[in-house]
């Protein structure tokens, strides 16, 4: 082919060599060639969108007018009061934000926002791509297994004493419950961190979209502690299964004025609006009520269920991992059994992947993809490839107020819990 | 309030400034007055989106999952089947890419090619606004009442020999039917145009969101004489009356792959991938048949009619406007009135639209919305604000071979042509 006329904005060069793809890539091949492929790379919901909302867009498929590029008034209200119920932040529906997804508006502010990105390591796949396509900064603070994964305000705190100044304009980005590892922060390391963020002026950009899939339901949003330098990022895609939908909500203290106003003068030139049917129907999402906490409720003990069990397994073959505390994700460290690993050629996260798959068919993703450094044996599991709708049907059988019984993931959850056997036997392997 | 935290990217500064939203901003204070307002400036389709695609939103509301990046595959297969059939273009389903609006698709294309954009004027509002933001060098290409508003083949060979390196990258981007004028070009225009970007390695973006509104069916793409070098820019918001709902599709050539590739991994990192309740009814309405087929003969007979009526009328008060060829809106050049003009202190199309607003209620957009030189006295009205399914239901009523009687717009579109002659009305007034 004749590259004369390529042209391509250097930034983005390279950007889609990621080691999600490289191992979706690899798992397409092998099951092409007959084997079994567990997938347990992608994280997406399992469970059904709550009829009610499923009932909402219906009603509302022929809504067909442009929506204001901030977002349908009366959804900016339903999520702007969302947050001041369940997160006790007091949030004005003008200060809210629609956006095709939590990710877009993300990318919307590093996109506006000049200055450095501050990403806590492991961090979800995409922070870190959208910060180098815009051009900006990435400062990486690397977490560990010991620390569950969280950064400390100590680690925050040394951070800014090596940087030459202390009131550059700094976006800190925090997740949780998070992905990849489904832990949290305590209210106090919170409190802690946004001291230390208010001292230096820095914004907290706090993706929540996992909040309402805290397993106890009591997520705490730093928001609480730094109001005037947090924005709070949700969406339907977690706690609403509506993942395909695309609907993603930021709310901003009023403090932020300016970024909102620049945000949806870039939103106005680029994705204009929300869909407008999908708008409509998340009114009766973000409103909530008696059906859609039961369904909540459910699924977190669903989740809390699988992630323990799943825990307990990988736990006896000698892997360091957490406990989860919201989410669906598990962040294995292997480090424990790294002689083994080393025999079988194994000394980067990638390796152990790709190998992993190759041996068993079990799709997981490389610490790599998120950031941390490629030599240090991690990765990360979604446990949510099975019938989500199935499993809450089941649940739906059982009173809340009683645990799941105790082969509940292994009759409704086959795969999870097979695959996860899987790499409790393979890692232990000759 | 304390702007010692506001760090903004530079090239964002400025953009919400659009004369557009100043017009919005003045319709909105004196529609407080009390004031009627004739809103002639949102270009928005004033049809229903056709029955058989609504249905097909209800029927697939459930729909969940995060869809491919690129966009579902079956849908992918009918936007490539709908250019091959009503466009006579070989698109093959891979070399389609779905997303929330073509506007959106189109910065995401400004973001990744890195070349000059040449934007023939007037132009669509976003264009310029969208190269500002990335930081794009956009260079105009003035165009005139007297040719149409098109660029013809001979100015932009005069533009490229007045360039250093006649092998820069650029993007050529066209529209037609035109927004802002209703215009169209020529095959034997698009032949020229065509064999000049080919010398000089041009890719064009071919704008056609308004093609299947031209008023005949006899909408022809670029793409025909320059298939090698072309991107066709389409989706639901106009034809299908679906603005709304945000699907845009862009087609590309198999020689584009590279461009498809880096746009895919950006929209990997953006949008993700359009709503999926929105993809599987976007199948139905790209694939089409008698049903949609009969919805556009009515479409394309009713604003045909409105568009003639109003051309009439505006020719009659001496403004200079053509016939409209397809789409919704006419180009209004006042230069032969610009010395009464001059007497009501307007010399400039910003003070022309501000004073007929303030002067008349009717809100339209002035000629520097569209890049041309402010002090050009130009403007753009859309005849859309009526009620689309009233119209409709009329026009269904008589056969589609019969012209609408003659008092159609005057009782289905009251409001647009009582605009229309208060303007013709104030032009001439001392």
């Amino acid at each position: 082919m004749n590259k004369k006329h390529i042209s391509l904005n250097l930034n983005i060069r390279g950007v889609h060599q990621s080691p999600t793809l490289e191992i979706n890539e690899l798992s397409k091949k092998l099951n092409n060639k007959g084997k079994r492929i567990y997938r347990m790379g992608l994280g997406q919901s399992p469970f059904p969108v709550p009829a009610p909302v499923v009932e909402a867009l219906k009603m509302h498929a022929h809504e067909k007018d442009y929506l204001p590029v901030k977002g349908l008034e009366t959804l900016r209200q339903a999520v702007a009061h969302f947050h001041r119920q369940k997160d006790n932040v007091d949030i004005k529906p003008n200060n809210v934000l629609i956006g095709p997804g939590s990710k877009e508006l993300m990318f919307i502010l590093l996109l506006v926002y000049y200055g450095d990105v501050i990403l806590p390591t492991p961090c979800w796949v995409s922070y870190a791509p959208q910060a180098r396509i815009i051009g900006r900064n990435i400062k990486l603070i690397h977490t560990s297994y010991e620390n569950k994964w969280r950064i400390t305000h100590k680690q925050l705190n040394d951070f800014l004493l090596n940087e030459d100044d202390q009131y550059k304009p700094r976006l800190l980005v925090l997740n949780y419950p998070s992905n990849p590892d489904g832990g949290t922060y305590s209210p106090d390391e919170l409190k802690k961190i946004a001291k230390i963020a208010k001292k230096h002026e820095m914004i907290i950009l706090s993706d929540e979209i996992y909040g309402q899939l805290h397993y106890k339901g009591k997520h705490i949003s730093i928001a609480r502690y730094y109001p005037e330098g947090t924005i709070i990022s949700s969406g339907l895609s977690k706690w609403c299964g509506a993942g395909g939908w695309r609907l993603g909500t930021f709310a901003f203290p009023p403090e932020f004025d300016w970024l909102i106003n620049a945000m949806t003068a870039v939103a106005s030139e680029t994705f204009t609006s929300v869909s407008a049917p999908i708008q409509y129907a998340a009114v009766r999402a973000f409103r909530g009520g008696i059906l859609i906490d039961r369904y909540l409720l459910h699924v977190r003990r669903i989740l809390e269920h699988i992630g323990n069990l799943c825990t307990k397994i990988l736990r006896e073959a000698g892997i360091q991992v957490h406990s989860p505390e919201g989410a669906f994700y598990l962040f294995l460290d292997f480090s424990p059994l790294s002689a083994n690993l080393k025999n079988k050629g194994i000394t980067n996260s990638k390796k152990l992947c790709e190998t992993l798959l190759q041996d068993t068919g079990v799709a997981i993703l490389p610490g790599e993809a998120f950031q941390l450094p490629p030599e240090e044996l991690t990765a990360r599991l979604a446990y949510v490839n099975f019938d989500g709708s199935k499993a809450l049907s089941m649940s739906e059988t059982i009173p809340l107020n009683e645990n799941l019984p105790e082969d509940f993931a292994e009759n409704y959850c086959v795969s999870v819990v097979q695959a996860v056997k899987k790499i409790a036997d393979w890692v232990n392997s000759k």
